[in-house]
């Protein structure tokens, strides 16, 4: 999922978005219930409507962003109580709130409001947010029922369609897990997403984690990992049975110069793309490759042209989603595992060195 | 001709401004003189394929650009010697190095170098650059055959079918004007432009001179008018015989939030939008009224998006475009009078005021 944090994807319209076969888009609760307000969306009709996207969008709950954005944090069983940092208003986000604010946004896709604990943090810190994140589960399940059973006939609700997501919390403990997963089966969603990982620990141990995890969630229903994440952690853990990510690497790391490519990154700033007239990766197919050389690319990001985001985001994304469908050609022709060896034996996760070839 | 200065429309990609219709664009031999240099162009094979615009490119002389940015100006009838307002290095421009570089960029209209006046003026400085302006017409002329003939192998020309425009100077004088059309004409180019105006003078006189400077130009060549305008001015300037524009109008104002429409600008930043769910113009067919209403353009812009810059510039050049296709059309039909009549009579120059109801 591409992630339009705002209700648009950075640098690139929704018209590119469709055209690169994004099939559905994540967009966050918390930016937009700031503004422009759940209640403007859901007198327009919703998220769909509103930002001129007609395939499926997922919200996050909010709270990821209430503990890494906003001010003034206070956080209590009932939930977490925090000032905007647009204009420093009070606002609260609640089990029940969460569900509220994302019935009015009507994505396809709510997710329910989970307490994710930073990394490192010790065992019985862990466990205190796993557990009270699964007493929000409750909550924020029972409210969606009851939203969709017309108990809140005061909350606007464009999208009748929604589904709800739980969270699956536990850090790095393997046992928190496992009792997060039992405790999120038992209240009982659509969809399960594993939450708190991508927060900075070693990725041996993240896909450790996911391998562990995965295996408990439902293989019927898509298993959800949370903002990851490079293109070998996706592969991996599509290994490892995920089927559905979110992350703002492809687009942000765009903005920052940071191309990929099946040999890994490349980093378009760099004086020796002056003179080269190659597109980014032979034989690509985004529009920006098919277009543009890097030493126009180069060149356009050196100048703080604002066109050069767009085209190195419509590479990028490009690149991710090119990524997804090869791999899932790959898992209905049989053929996944011998692809990923190829995959990742020619992906490298840092930026070439200076010298070399790429 | 939408304007990408430094080899991008800023906001828009190639690829947009292609399937916007955009037949020619203009870049400016200032900036890409200075960064990335003709020098690396000229060995990337020229603008065109530089930048990915195989259509046709038109350079300016960078006069007028080293008149407004440059720092340090020092004019004589050689040239002028200016510093860089990038890094404050020296450089010297002519009549003849005018036509170098653009011999260089390889564009398929290099321009001569002129001396704009700034206005008001009085008759004497203007007369004085306008006789400076022919002399520098005859270098300009004479160099570019020179470089076309081959007398200057040192110079890349990667584009031997350029060819070169001269540029009528005068103010608004029309003794002057027409002392210009005369000497410009007496040197000859494939083509003539009028420059100097657009520079603050009333619009009626703007008008008047482009009245009559524009008759006394070959009808059968195309007639530019440099630096213009609002639609409006495009449309008078169009009766009076002008054939091709270059303006930055729609594409700054679009990163300002000043959309334009049938019925005049308006700006998209006003709170009375924040609900409006309507397209920008009803009927019109650039892709961002096919899916875009007035209050996600609003909700971005105020947010702050890129986004909004690229839906708002693709608005305003289908605009430019789409207006300029008319009236080819009603030209074509015998029907540009009364379309002109119909276009102005609708067009409000001034954004609405609060209230009413556009």
């Amino acid at each position: 999922m591409p992630v339009g944090t705002r209700g648009a994807v950075k640098g690139v319209t929704a018209d590119a978005l469709e055209s690169l076969g994004a099939s559905i888009m994540l967009a966050n609760t918390y930016h937009l219930h700031l503004r422009p307000g759940d209640d403007l969306i859901a007198r327009a009709g919703g998220l769909n409507r509103f930002i001129g996207w007609p395939r499926p969008i997922l919200t996050d709950s909010g709270g990821y962003q209430v503990f890494s954005l906003a001010n003034r944090r206070t956080l209590s069983e009932g939930g977490v109580v925090f000032r905007s940092h647009l204009d420093g208003a009070k606002h609260e986000l609640t089990p029940e709130s969460a569900v509220d604010v994302q019935t009015r946004l009507a994505p396809d896709v709510a997710m329910m409001l989970d307490e994710c604990p930073s990394w490192p943090a010790p065992a019985d810190a862990v466990e205190a947010a796993m557990t009270r994140t699964l007493r929000w589960a409750r909550r924020g399940r029972d409210r969606f029922l009851a939203v969709a059973a017309g108990a809140a006939p005061e909350v606007m609700r464009p999208n009748p369609g929604q589904v709800q997501f739980g969270i699956v919390q536990g850090g790095t403990f393997p046992d928190l897990r496992a009792r997060s997963v039992e405790g999120t089966l038992e209240v009982g969603f659509d969809a399960y997403a594993i939450g708190g990982l991508s927060v900075g620990e070693p990725v041996d141990v993240m896909y450790g984690i996911v391998d562990e995890t995965a295996r408990q969630l439902p293989a019927d229903r898509p298993r959800y990992l949370m903002g990851t994440g490079t293109p070998d952690d996706l592969v991996e853990s599509i290994a490892r049975g995920i089927d559905l990510f979110d992350c703002v690497l492809p687009t942000r790391n765009a903005r920052n110069g940071q191309l990929f490519t099946a040999e890994g990154p490349i980093n378009i700033k760099n004086a020796r793309y002056a003179h080269d007239e190659r597109p980014i990766e032979a034989g690509c197919r985004c529009p920006t490759c098919q277009r543009h050389s890097r030493a126009y690319l180069r060149y356009l990001f050196q100048a703080g042209e604002m066109t050069a985001a767009t085209l190195n985001t419509l590479h990028n994304l490009h690149f991710y989603l090119d990524t997804m469908r090869r791999i899932r050609d790959a898992i209905e022709f049989g053929t996944f595992d011998e692809w990923k060896r190829g995959f990742l034996s020619a992906y490298s996760r840092r930026p070439a060195a200076a010298g070399d070839t790429r």
